[in-house]
């Protein structure tokens, strides 16, 4: 018995290079009514991060790839229709790793019941969800800025950055953004008081850097490689760390990235380069969740959501993600 | 008054790419009696290493360039000849970053005694010394290689790859040493107990790595970088560690070292790399270098030696290392 038809997203086939609206199928089905431990969620919100254009190809990569002509599944908050876990109930906004689909059935594991009184509840899925969550362990962990220190953030604007940049802010640090547009350019400077901000886009970044950096580089958060992270890396100081979160230029080439190796600096600096995925810290998510909220409770990081309407846009969403179509976090309303 | 005629040699010119004789310049001078804490020195080992021709150029690095037509400096052991200092006994063997020069003097706090008891004297410019130590603590501090895991090590039968390779196998991991002559390997697996070798002129590095490693690379000891490395970053693991030691392959590169970026790599597998000279780790020398002691006296750690004499031949023992003529510890008898 079909409780209710629902529309899901379909990965068609794999991209090549930039994906195209042609990587996408949509398709409707009925969802049943839920069996034991079973939730039937209405998808509220959905979630397009960088991150998930690595799943679309079938390399190996730290998350598995989408399976082919399956529902694409990403960060998703939902609101419970029907519960059939005693975890549950109706009404009950949650957050999870969920399908692009308008409704769904989920074990109750999948789930996480989120406070619709401590923050607006997207915000479960940028501030205080997986981005936020990525900024905070790559730079308290790898980047461990100290006070003083100079902290450049590439990708500034979005929400891993941003939220990169305000916690470097909080511990003390001066902080350069690289952004793309004006208007990302003055949130970053005006909103959330990076110190200096970069536009990659205009003049040359190396020279741009030399002097908002007269000091030198001393933390690097890296979203997005290429000739951005050459320029960074030639101004770093004795014993950096490069915090190696994302790579958003890159994802999308063709071919190897190939550019100046960075290894040879890295020995002439004692510098340390780390890559890492959220989930590496899973087994600290609860305490750094609630530090996040309090840092926001007490309006020492703030956050700017893109938000677009329509199940039917959430392909879009996501391509806009490699034009840099958004400012903070990117989420399409359902 | 002139004590003793002394030889020495002078940096005559910058290199630009790959050295030569011509970057050299012979002179002699009159060594003057010792003053007040002054120690007169007899070289009778040097010591040439790979670092110093980053010391040649006059680009920034973590240690200073040496300087025009002044005298080249680097590890010596001496014995000592006359003493102006408390703390020195003429018949002293004693070791130092001293100049390419036959007799010298120096301050007593350039100097350390060395117990000839504990080992051949020449052992404290390799495994007692500065390429031990730099094996001790890129090995240990940033390597961490586990019990069972996989260890590559390029440049493996230099004397900080040799020893380094066998600090990896005290802690239980299995070693595949990179090297580039059957003389060496042959060294490496039978002298030294490497688990595998691969000879980097013969056959595909990347195929070889593959048969060698059928887990995966953990850590990544890396002397040499370049293509060596390129083909190692392709099959590192999980969490793997990459310690950039040196870059023998590129000191002598006349343009950027251009190739795969190995960022995404690094994301994809939440890996570290991490570069590092051995003065980081100056207030934990002491303690190194007994356990090093230690490990060779238990006959743990082995090295070998390339010793050639006559201190004209300085130049071209340096040269040679980059022509990889040395197994073990490169040094020159006077």
């Amino acid at each position: 018995m079909a409780a209710y038809k629902a529309k899901q997203i379909l990965l068609a086939k794999r991209p090549k290079g930039m994906p195209t609206l042609e990587n996408f199928k949509f398709q409707e089905i009925d969802v049943p009514e839920p069996a034991l431990n079973e939730v039937l969620i209405k998808t509220l919100y959905v979630s397009v991060d960088p991150y998930m254009r690595g799943r679309m190809s079938d390399r190996e990569s730290y998350v598995p790839p989408f399976e082919l002509h399956k529902v694409i599944s990403g960060g998703v908050v939902g609101e419970v229709i029907e519960s059939k876990s005693p975890d549950f109930n109706k009404g009950d906004f949650v957050v999870g790793q969920l399908g692009w689909q308008t409704y769904q059935l989920v074990q109750s594991e999948e789930i996480r019941k989120i406070d619709e009184n401590l923050a607006p509840i997207t915000a479960h899925l940028g501030v205080l969800g997986m981005p936020g969550l990525t900024a905070y362990f790559g730079m308290l962990d790898i980047g461990q800025p100290k006070n003083g220190e100079t902290v450049v953030i590439s990708g500034a604007a979005g929400a891993v950055g941003s939220t990169a940049g305000q916690i470097a802010k909080i511990k003390g640090a001066r902080v350069i953004g690289i952004a793309g547009t004006k208007e990302k350019l003055s949130f970053l400077k005006n909103e959330l008081g990076f110190d200096e901000v970069i536009n990659y886009k205009e003049y040359d970044v190396y020279k741009q850097l030399k002097n908002a950096c007269p000091n030198g580089i001393d933390v690097y958060f890296d979203n997005v490689g290429g000739e951005i992270s050459d320029a960074v890396m030639k101004q770093i100081n004795h014993q950096a760390r490069i915090v190696i979160c994302g790579q958003i230029s890159l994802y999308n080439l063709e071919k190897a990235d190939v550019g100046p190796r960075p290894q040879t600096q890295l020995v002439i600096k004692s510098a340390l380069m780390k890559g890492y995925i959220v989930s590496d810290y899973a087994s600290q998510f609860k305490d750094a969740a609630e530090e996040l909220a309090q840092w926001m409770q007490a309006g020492q990081i703030k956050y700017r959501e893109t938000i677009i309407e329509g199940f039917e846009r959430i392909p879009e969403a996501f391509l806009g993600l490699f034009k840099g179509d958004n400012i903070g976090k990117y989420l399409v309303k359902i």
